[in-house]
């Protein structure tokens, strides 16, 4: 119980090396577990992988273990306060993940982890169970290897980051006294490459919705009525048409209007980090990228707002012909937002476009569904300097900093409600096929990664709070 | 064996009233056969169809019944002769019938007939199993109510009509010579409403493809990837999109070019048959009718050619949200076509629109399905005559000659192949929610047509050849 001097560290790193097999063993239990948010038939899985983690938890000796009750999903909390003068941090996770489908085209069973070409492959994997399960492991290597932990904890997993973190925002408001922390420690990111680690600085926003077209009461063969109605295929189509103009920039009035330009010297240490464009096509099978005019592809996707399909669907979709006017169809759209765009007005310029436009012959209807804000850190705070070191210390160079396409929808409140800045160190690779079938991550990202964060929690103990 | 007088209609219509309720009962049974021909995973059950109706065949006694095998389903064929010099009638039906999704929506399931409400529910009811079954029930009372046929007739059923009757068009220049008649008769069409009767001389061809756009090889995070790749779905309802103009015109060049514009006196003809267009829309659960600007509800329908998207489909279509840019979307389009539209020419100038509107960043492929050309009869040829009279006799009003916006893509080559008139006389209704869920067949409609096939086959036994 006292702060682990370099000898503490140096013993939960053989902890953590000799008990390696065990830990990915026991990984497996989790990712087990099919605790899918987003589907309400999973409702029981994800109730159990949170139980899974609470009784972990108090395995591991954790004196406060909580599982918090909401409308949707269970939050997890835990607290370890070892030492009033040492630093508190605030581990957020999420044992929650995305749905499976297509099915089909899983090598192996997304729920049976499977280790192969020196992967383990599962959904959840890499987003976020795997990288939860370093952070539990680096802590049970301080306990049980090194005789204490480094600095006090808390520990909040919650099991609906995927569907938006619609009850953790509200628990956030109630419990900000109960939460709070000197630094925010969030493991849900990733690193450019191999070899090659990373802090994220810049996370998108997100705001989602659904477009409903409704025609007839009933399918109506294409035939007898060919002529007569919309088809509410072809008034969703001309109507999503509109959403982008022909530089590929999304044609919402206003949707833009917040977005913070790139200075000249963002601009240069992005193209730094910029990947090879015919390279990076050929490894995603596309004949060329494609966005927006005027930006570099990774200038786009960390620091330039989008409006992506994400499912559309309607009438038949079998094998061969069906000769149908289908009752309806539907499309999924997400938004990914960039400072200093907010997400509900980004939501109300999209309504309004959607009601402007709204076609003939057809009813329309938009649904929304939950949204987060984007974040940015100052690279300059000591909490990130400190990871930086224990970065540099595992992969032997300094971490990059680098902003993400993705969104972490809970970053800005849990900065902004605990007043803490948030340091997400992450070991996802790009390939990793988050949220796609044959999601996996890579044993050698896990070894790395569980020593960087023993590092991590060592050194964030060293640092002055903050 | 002989030419039936005025007695032996009397008898047969007798003898079918009396038997009614057995040929329901059979017919059930024939409906629960699930021979949907588009989906192989139902090949079995098309071949047990056509089986089904070739011993039935026989079991009325036709001396000649042949079940030609094809590359696809099988086709059915009998003959029974009787006199030489008496016309030859080839009736046509088939024995498939369209896929069942959405199947949910089914009040009961598609293949276990039901009696309610006056009407027999099961897919194939109306489209095309009931009316088949009508024509058999008619030889039926014929042959076993008043001892013989008014005709030599020749039984054409096939498995494959809703896939547009590819091997069916071989067969018949195959076959051209063995089934030569005087008379097409074909029982799958309808009455504009209960109580009017009507023959069909006029009938849409039929075109139909898939497009497919592929992006990256797998499905992608959208956060990750979103401003990097093309989004399949956004390309895919780009290119939708300028398949129609802001009028509701097809905007493929060259779509319109040999479309037979309508006379004053057909567009007069059309109006008199028309509906309430308000009244119409309410019954269909629409805000308003919607088509081609310039033409009626029904010019756009019987005379005027569409392109309709029957299916669409990419990505993530389950409840709530998931952050994908899909590997792949894909749309499902029919043409409907007037004369003198040819199918394959509208084919490939759709194919070279696609391709000159083909998106940046994905590939673009498309698949093109069976065809038929239009047709149009000439409701002055004696044939018609017939079927005039012996619908006044059964409705007590004559019929009205009605085009449709559906499609029997085999009219046109069993026309020209045999060079006899086609008669289509069929007893559907416009609410049979035929393609759709709740098929169902009125037994009104079934009694009377039963009679007016009778009346129908001793009217064409008195007509001269065609």
């Amino acid at each position: 119980m006292t702060n682990p001097n370099a000898h503490a560290v140096e013993r939960a790193l053989a902890y953590a090396r000799s008990e390696e097999g065990r830990f990915l063993e026991e990984l497996f239990a989790f990712l087990r577990i099919p605790s899918i948010s987003a589907l309400p038939a999973h409702r029981e899985d994800v109730r159990r992988a949170g139980e899974f983690l609470a009784e972990h938890l108090k395995a591991l000796g954790f004196p406060t273990v909580r599982v918090y009750e909401t409308e949707g999903h269970p939050i997890v909390y835990a607290e370890y306060l070892v030492d009033p003068s040492l630093p508190t941090v605030l581990f957020y996770g999420h044992y929650d993940v995305q749905p499976v489908d297509p099915e089909a085209e899983w090598t192996t069973p997304p729920f049976e982890p499977e280790i192969r070409d020196g992967a383990v492959y599962a959904r959840g994997a890499s987003d976020d169970k795997g990288q939860v399960w370093l952070f539990l492991k680096a802590v049970e290597s301080f306990l049980r290897g090194a005789g204490g932990l480094p600095v006090n904890l808390k520990v909040l997993l919650e099991g609906e980051e995927e569907i938006g973190s619609p009850n953790l925002v509200r628990a956030l408001s109630r419990e900000r006294e109960a939460w709070r922390a000197d630094v925010v420690l969030v493991a849900d990111t990733g690193m450019p490459e191999p070899g090659r680690p990373a802090i994220t600085v810049g996370l998108r926003g997100i705001c989602g919705l659904e477009i409903r077209v409704r025609g007839a009461r009933t399918d109506l063969h294409s035939g007898e009525f060919g002529g007569i109605v919309r088809n509410p295929i072809q008034a969703l189509v001309e109507l999503l048409a509109r959403f982008h103009d022909a530089e590929g920039r999304v044609a919402v009035p206003g949707f833009y209007d917040e977005v913070r330009p790139l200075s000249r010297e963002e601009r240069e240490a992005i193209r730094a980090l910029a990947r090879d464009e015919h390279e990076l096509a050929r490894t995603l099978g596309v004949p060329e990228l494609y966005g927006e005019a005027g930006y570099s592809y990774l200038e786009r996707n960390w620091a330039r707002p989008t409006l992506e399909f994400n499912g559309i669907g309607g009438g038949f979709q079998g094998e061969g012909t069906k000769t149908v006017i289908p009752r309806e169809a539907f499309a999924k759209i997400t938004c990914r937002l960039v400072p200093d765009q907010d997400p509900e007005r980004i939501r109300e310029r999209i309504l309004a476009f959607v009601e402007e436009h709204a076609p003939r012959g057809v009813v329309t209807t938009v649904t929304a569904f939950d949204s987060g804000p984007p974040y940015v850190v100052n690279p300059d705070r000591p909490a990130i300097a400190a990871a930086a070191r224990a970065l540099e210390a595992t992969f032997g160079t300094p971490p990059v900093y680098v902003r993400m396409g993705g969104s972490i929808p809970i970053a800005a409140p849990l900065a902004q409600n605990l007043n803490a800045p948030v340091v997400f160190l992450g070991f996802g690779l790009p390939d990793d096929r988050i949220h796609a079938p044959d999601e996996h991550f890579r044993l050698e990202q896990f070894t790395k990664g569980l020593e960087a964060m023993v590092r991590t929690l060592a050194e964030l103990g060293k640092s002055p709070a903050s």
